[in-house]
């Protein structure tokens, strides 16, 4: 019997052992380059058949990226060139260092709207925060500190995302409608908008609207159940951004007249490939430098929201899109710290796994990493010989664009699913919401992490305790079983339950012993420890003993090693009657003095 | 016999009884005045046996209590009178609200270091300080908020106490050789120290060094194995730092030459009681106005820090002193938030329960709290007429006090109990100690709280899961025991497991089967909901069907809710044998395309 119960033990060990080798394996073995350029993997077995899919993928993501890099690069606001210089570089690193076939790295709504705040005054701000943010996911995958990621639950990702998306189209109303405005902020947009209704251009509404309007049938094209034109009404709707703003600029050019526009247009960019150089670790503003010290200090907390929140996006892509197989989140995060940091060399702004395009890259039939490859040169080329094209861009087919993949980003269901299935988790979503929309992103999320982070702590502080009550010789005993671990914040939670225990006992069914059972596998800190030491101190006084009940090793420890006393404390057997036997318990009262009791009582 | 028994143990429940049902009874009932007002109920019982001891009790501690106050008025940085204004309401106050006949509420070491920083200009800021803290500390009781200390740990606790000990010595260091000083830190005082050593005065250092080397062997005296003179030996030890203030005054006095005194002395102070007024809403400093709202935010963190800490030191005394009751942490809280705002009302500056008098009285056998009575006349008499006297207290003797006693405030048992028995622990123990020493007492603590959180968030994100491998009818299972709770920040990590332990097999011995069990009693959030329901997808695509086995109606409710789906994750029997059967579940191996599944796997 004894025998079977060790076997079953390290049985248990054996397990435990396992997964704690599973995780903790870090030597060096031959696959260490395979690992870290997952290239070396799958391009040696490259063959000509997948060349086809790949091309067609990598050109209907392109298309895709072009007019989405332009409008993001508003969004942050930058030149629409900017945008364009972050959506090559991120594409080629992938390559190398990408082990999820359809992940497409670029500008998004998200980081656009989060560098934005910055960019007052030079788009060098912007890079430079590439640059470093792409330091830090490449630091935190190396020291595997993507677990981090882990404490932004699914509501507080969700309210971000709907945040984000409503601060974003928000943003862009005014564009829609031809209006001036200076501000991407959900309030400050709207403000604007109210207060400036009189200036509204008739041209520019129009083409907003209508383009938004068809952009949005567009999409809806490819779920027609005319089987006939699938392929076609597919690749309409997946190009329908990049024949949006060509829509625009022919209108725009056939509409102009000498200097005069019919819309309102991001304005003169610089032509060409940017140069490649090193990131700006100092800055001119009005004719005043900026060091480097400055610039980190002035970016401040987005160099640390900006790559948790890229690493949660590429890495959430990641996942949606590995079909079962486990994602490597380390490399995921390498790959996107590589793509930022050289992206900080070529102008780019924070750039990381872009949802859309990477379901577009998917529905198009990629076979491997290397359609991104087609999806750069692509942008290259528009960078080479377009830029004077993109002059002619109205702002209110980018502010369409925008706004009409904003309204897809708000995961309705994911909102609905949260409701139904516990609303309390309701709580972080909305505080994120809320704070998002009203305050900052950056704080929207702090503060949404910390309303759920409340509830692990408030599960912490009051664990599962069951006390039950048995008589065994005619001792009445209390056997108090903590089914949760137990931490400092629960020590006095656990010492209060026990004694209330004893306090709510009727006459002449006085406990004289309780049997403290804690779980298998789960140790205790010196707080509880400490704790415990007290407890038996105080019902001692109650003339009730307390047995640290078959603990394990490891709980068992902390209280041997406290106290001289703590060896008495822990107790090994099968059965209770044993154990009363023992403790020489008997059912004898010990009388006192009522008197001096009271007193003591007061 | 029987009978006896149970009047004696009755009587004892009842007590606990009455203890219990003001912390869980809310409704109010005919005892919720009694609850309320302790004094209520050990009044009435009052006779006259009692009065001595507790007039002795209150006599030795009042003789602590004078020179303690003037001492920790010199650590706050305010004139002596200030320690003594804050030295009676607290003692008066508690004998009506208090429940823990030994606690003895007045300024101490800590919260006068605490309100310190904030003093320079005016003693406003400390008496508002107090009344608002007594708010707080109010608000926080009957709020039912205490609970919020116990995420406050021992070993942050201690740290803290030691950090704390050690800043206000070394404040001290300097007026122990009658060198002047400005600050009251740890490192700036020292600084001081070293770089001021030419201006030793030989008369304040003699007295300083003789008078707590004297303080220190008087502290011995009481545990001398003289039997004869036991009682005297006592009250000598008890008494100690009066008589040490005494033999300063009385020095200071008879070498004084005219208007040159061989010391440096406290200076002149007001005499007379402090006028009963409303607490100071605006102050003047150098002319200037200063209003409410300004002072609130020059308090700022302290409102929150002062309030925890002085609750943290409050209900800890009334735990230590209870012996083995439970302690009513509601009222306790009551109790000093009353003081403190009455005590706003009298220059006060913040109060809290005094573990030095606290231990005094218990020692010197007082029997109900009206002892406080006799202290807080003590600290009147000494304010109406010995205020004269005080101006020859010699700052060196002061400090000798001080220091005399912090060197005992330090928990050197306790330190080296959690080093024992938890080196981990020790972390937020040092956390606690550098930052509360070099930067503040504030961050330090917020900062021990941090770094033991992550404790915590660290467990919630690696909870015990242990998978087995079974075999039943050729159908390979396995069995995935989640031993701990399950939350948002967890829900990944099972996943992640569950999906390596898939990986992990060899060929031949797919897992046809996952059986995902949780403990009984814990519910699950909405993140681990979806992770599940997504794990459900991942596994079907590796031809393996998940089951949530068993589970509780709280949790399985959260799976059934999210999705139609979810009700079919959800089975309940107890042979895994007709589950299998039920799934229709087979052994034989599905093939699939080799060259295919490669190209995926990319």
């Amino acid at each position: 019997m004894e025998d079977s119960k060790d076997d079953i033990y390290s049985e248990n060990l054996i397990n435990i052992f396992d997964s704690i080798k599973k995780q903790t394996k870090k030597c060096y073995t031959i696959n260490t380059m395979k690992n870290l350029f997952p290239v070396l993997v799958w391009l040696p077995k490259y063959n000509v058949k997948l060349l086809l899919p790949d091309f067609v993928a990598g050109l209907t993501v392109g298309l895709t990226a072009i007019p989405q890099a332009i409008a993001y690069a508003t969004v942050a606001g930058l030149l629409p060139q900017y945008g364009l210089y972050s959506a090559f570089m991120g594409c080629f690193i992938y390559i190398i260092f990408g082990t999820c076939k359809d992940i497409t790295v670029g500008p998004t709504a998200i980081t656009a709207l989060m560098v934005q705040a910055h960019v007052t005054g030079s788009p060098d701000y912007a890079v430079l925060c590439c640059f470093l943010s792409g330091c830090i996911i490449l630091c935190l995958g190396l020291l595997n500190l993507g677990v981090l990621v882990r404490f932004i639950s699914i509501p507080v990702t969700t309210g971000f995302t709907m945040a984000a998306a409503i601060t974003i189209a928000s943003g862009q109303i005014n564009n829609l409608f031809g209006i001036r405005s200076t501000s991407n902020q959900f309030v400050a947009s709207w403000c604007n908008f109210f207060t400036h209704l009189r200036e509204i251009r008739m041209n520019d509404a129009l083409l907003g609207v209508i383009t938004l309007i068809i952009l949005l049938m567009m999409r809806k094209v490819k779920d027609l159940k005319c089987s006939r034109y699938k392929m076609f009404t597919k690749y309409i709707s997946l190009s329908r951004n990049a024949l949006a703003v060509l829509a625009g600029i022919l209108l725009c050019y056939l509409l102009s007249n000498g200097d005069w526009l019919p819309f309102r247009v991001s304005g003169e960019i610089n032509p060409g490939l940017p140069p490649f150089k090193w990131p700006p670790f100092s800055t001119t503003i009005n004719g005043t430098t900026v060091p480097f010290k400055m610039m980190v200090s002035n970016l401040g907390a987005s160099l640390i929201s900006i790559p948790l929140i890229s690493i949660l996006e590429s890495v959430a892509i990641a996942k949606a899109f590995s079909k079962g197989k486990l994602v490597n989140a380390t490399q995921e995060m390498i790959a996107l710290g590589m793509s930022n940091i050289l992206g900080g060399f070529v102008s780019s702004m924070p750039i990381t796994g872009s949802f859309t395009r990477t379901a577009i890259n998917n529905s198009s039939g990629v076979k491997t990493p290397l359609g991104g490859a087609v999806t750069g040169a692509l942008v290259l080329m528009a960078l080479a010989f377009l830029t004077n094209t993109f002059y002619y861009i109205p702002k209110a087919t980018l502010a369409a664009i925008i706004i009409g993949a904003m309204i897809f980003m708000v995961e309705y269901d994911r909102i609905a699913e949260i409701w139904k299935s516990k609303k309390i988790d309701f709580f972080p979503f909305m505080v994120t919401v809320v704070v998002c929309l009203f305050w900052s992103l950056e704080y929207g999320i702090v503060g949404g992490i910390l309303a759920n982070v409340t509830f692990i702590l408030y599960k912490s502080a009051k664990p599962i305790i069951i006390i039950s009550k048995e008589e065994i010789n005619y001792i009445k005993i209390g056997i108090v079983d903590v089914m949760e671990t137990l931490c400092y914040s629960s020590a006095e939670y656990l010492k209060s339950q026990i004694m209330q225990f004893i306090a709510t006992q009727t006459e002449g069914n006085e406990i004289k012993l309780i049997i403290l059972k804690i779980q298998d596998n789960t140790s205790i800190d010196s707080s509880v420890a400490l704790n415990i030491l007290s407890l038996e101190q105080d019902l001692s006084m109650l003339k009730c003993r307390l047995v640290c009940w078959n603990w394990n090793v490891c709980a068992a420890g902390v209280i041997y090693r406290l106290h001289s006393k703590g060896n008495q404390l822990l107790k090994y057997g099968k059965s209770y009657t044993k154990l009363i036997d023992d403790l020489k318990l008997s059912s004898s009262i010990i009388p006192f003095d009522t008197e001096e009791f009271k007193l003591e009582e007061i």
